[in-house]
């Protein structure tokens, strides 16, 4: 944090925004407003409403529904409000916070409206989330969501449809099929393979359900160890396992590497996992069911299959859980290459709603993550690769024809040209030229006096200049100048041609 | 507020959002979008950049511009970090905060990245800001702002771009010429004033630009005993005075009142009313190069004009101020016609970025105010006129063949038409277009096995529905029947077919 050095009496503000909050500019915000855009237009046509809730909710309805509870500074930037005076004695005001996520705050609102909304209710929902943990590089505590959800649908066809239209999505923003995969699995069959192998207590079942999430990184043996006795980390800890004997940790390794050569492979390996489990049989057949669904509409396993390996941690899935995978890869901070990863994930909740009502709603979503998919797509060089293009600068010769400046800045606009009048102080012009270049001006119009005078006015093509700038020969200076002289009634059409020249 | 009748161990979250803050649905959310996309294109054919902060900075970098300062609960959403460990010793936490609005982060941002920045730096913001504020009918304690700001220009010729900026804007987002008009006054020039009368106190300087900010309400006489002794207010409350003698106080009053027939007019007016002023006169001046720019572009007095009335309380102004008032009536809540009234405004404020730097630097922007822009549009029928249209509803006669189904969504969308297959219990086929009723289907496709067999579909023209039902006669539904059987295979031409019929 930088610090004062002189201790003043009153000490200026630090102009830094807080520990773990950034600020974006101009192309990044335009890219992420477009790449959303996509998005909604997908999640539009799949007939999906638009949701925006406020950022702030009271405590009680966002509930303790946070992912990633192990980490230590887990939570919600959250405030009391001020006390009120209810008939004469003071009442305590509300727990207000940031929302965490998009699904807390739409049980709310289904909660809320649900005689008003349809239902099913399909609904999107796209905007920043705030999460009160340890900033750290890359790690901010506020980011973008972008979330679809369906709400009282029970059947599975409605996780069938949330998965192939994440597919869908992740093509319409420009991820090419081949680089991304979507997984699918199913919470119901993992609850029947610990019901098959007996284990009832749910603080051991989420130790499973938190131990087979780090497959990915610990592998089968690793998971293995962890499921029973423990292991030996990297650093040389020991960390304690859950406890289950081999013949309890068996069928959650079985089930966990399940997949096969293809989906009917892998149902079946599923079944035999969940041994006489009616829970665990009930979620076979529903990714059976959603196989199927997907078959029919051509989805095949390029694009969607089902993976026992995905579980993602989020205690509150009840059903089929999925995630889109972007399948590249890339070379991370410290030169080491992996694949890309998770930019999305969701799955079957049916118990959020029922938390305000009393009553179980179905309900199954995604959320992706905007600034992961965002990051992707400026890697495989989808966006933000050309220089961004700024405005036409019409420099000011003569400090009192401003007017005529602006006129033509305004002309300019008229004819759907980015165009702006240099407002600094105009004495130096090569401050003037240096600004235009600062703001990749395409071109640079000047008229001065004489110009005026005669009626004409010149078009600096900057992109050009900067080449010839770089490493023209005297021929091509002399065959190419980077400054023409048009009249002034051609002031757009000169404009255009050099624009159109610059492609 | 809703209570909970019965006392659980356990009560139910409500579900409701705090007090004053609430839900935008759908076409609430789609068409605060589509103006915002409107007012960007303004923004950026001007030259303007995206800036984008995070809703929370340090309260310290907010500072302490609060506008509406006379009102009890102002405030901001406020909290403190969690102490940190630093060199052993607990450090107390940063107090944050949510954004009031969009021009105190614009001037952190601009001392934080100063050096990087071109100057003058044209941005542009949108989105939500947030006042700890006593909610009310139709005050809520978030809402949207959409500013535009030009920081390091010194030039009065960027006070006057904004304005004019302002009235294309809002003419691009749909409000005719001659229903609105931009005013602008100059806060020199009263400052001016108030030299010339010889009032230097800091307090009275500000009782008087409160005093004269509601001119609007209370009238040239009502200024005028607020300005002096006090007067009674409509409720019989003796309201104090600012304490100016009537000798003070008239030119003050000729300031406000100060609007001729023409621009000419008002500005030898107010040339009269800053007597010796450097200040004032260097105002007037300032007025009187925006006005000629503004002529120069064409923007005439139907659009922008000098009107000293105009005052806006914000204290940190300290050049031109302006303010968008949309002119046309409409009928209050009580019942009372009133003009729609202001929805931007904005102003110079040449030291805000002062605060962080040490360094003066010129500034000016504007402010939308979006939600109530919105409400104008809708009052004019330029948005939400017509009844929104939802999406195609497949619905499901035959619950195993609901990949069919979902492939004829499937082609529909192919083809660019909203669509979506009935997810919930599809049992009462009753429901399913009861269903398609709600989300306002224009189309709902039926295929039952009957229809499967003989490879057609049955297209049912919901709006003509609607209208058959309410009112025709026999010979109407005979000679245009709401439902039709098309081919399997003209499912999207049949669909297209009826769109293009209800238009």
């Amino acid at each position: 944090m930088a610090k004062q050095k002189k201790q003043k009496k009153q000490p200026r503000p630090r102009a830094l925004p807080p520990k773990g909050f950034r600020d974006y500019f101009g192309a990044e915000v335009r890219e992420r407003e477009e790449m959303l855009g996509r998005i909604r237009d997908v999640y539009e046509l799949h007939g999906f409403e638009a949701l925006e809730t406020s950022a702030v909710e009271t405590v009680e309805a966002l509930g303790k529904f946070l992912p990633d509870v192990d980490r230590p500074n887990a939570g919600v930037f959250a405030w009391q409000e001020a006390e009120e005076e209810a008939e004469g004695a003071p009442k305590p005001g509300d727990w207000l916070a940031l929302r965490y996520d998009m699904t807390a705050p739409l049980a709310r609102v289904y909660a809320q409206f649900r005689n008003d909304l349809p239902t099913p209710y399909r609904r999107y929902a796209m905007g920043p989330v705030w999460r009160n943990e340890k900033p750290g590089p890359g790690r901010f505590r506020q980011f973008y969501q972008c979330d679809a959800d369906t709400v009282g649908a029970p059947s599975v066809a409605a996780d069938a449809e949330i998965c192939a239209m994440l597919a869908d999505t992740l093509e319409a923003v420009g991820i090419a099929r081949g680089d991304y995969i979507v997984r699918i699995n199913s919470r119901k069959v993992l609850n029947g393979v610990l019901d098959a192998v007996g284990v009832a207590d749910e603080a051991m079942r989420e130790g499973i359900l938190r131990t087979i999430d780090k497959f990915d990184k610990v592998g089968e043996e690793g998971v293995r160890e962890l499921l029973g006795k423990g292991r030996l980390d990297a650093s040389g800890a020991f960390i304690d396992g859950v406890g289950l004997s081999p013949e309890q940790a068996e069928p959650v390794i079985a089930f966990l590497t399940a997949r096969g050569k293809d989906g009917a492979a892998t149902l079946a390996n599923l079944a035999a996992a969940v041994g006489g489990s009616a829970s665990g049989a009930e979620g076979v057949g529903e990714l059976e069911t959603i196989a199927t669904l997907l078959e029919a509409r051509g989805f095949g396993p390029d694009r969607i299959v089902i993976d026992p390996s995905v579980v993602r941690g989020l205690g509150y899935y009840t059903g089929p859980v999925f995630e889109a995978e972007l399948t590249f890869d890339i070379t991370d901070e410290k030169g080491r290459v992996r694949r890309f990863g998770s930019v999305a994930g969701g799955g079957r909740y049916d118990d959020l709603v029922k938390r305000f009502t009393g009553q179980s709603v179905p309900a199954t979503g995604v959320s992706i993550g905007v600034d992961r998919l965002l990051a992707a797509l400026r890697m495989k060089g989808r966006i933000g690769g050309g220089a961004a293009r700024g405005p036409v600068v019409v420099t000011v010769m003569d400090r009192a024809r401003m007017g005529d400046y602006m006129t033509m800045a305004d002309e300019l606009r008229a004819a759907g040209i980015r165009a702006e009048v240099y407002l600094g102080n105009p004495r130096n012009f090569g401050n003037q030229l240096k600004y235009a270049d600062r703001r990749m001006a395409p071109v640079a119009v000047i008229q001065g006096e004489e110009e005026a005078a005669r009626g004409v006015v010149q078009l600096k093509d900057l992109v050009l200049g900067a080449k010839i700038a770089e490493s023209a020969s005297l021929e091509e200076w002399k065959a190419r100048p980077a400054q023409e002289e048009v009249a002034r009634e051609d002031l757009v059409a000169g404009v255009r041609a050099i624009l159109e020249r610059q492609g």
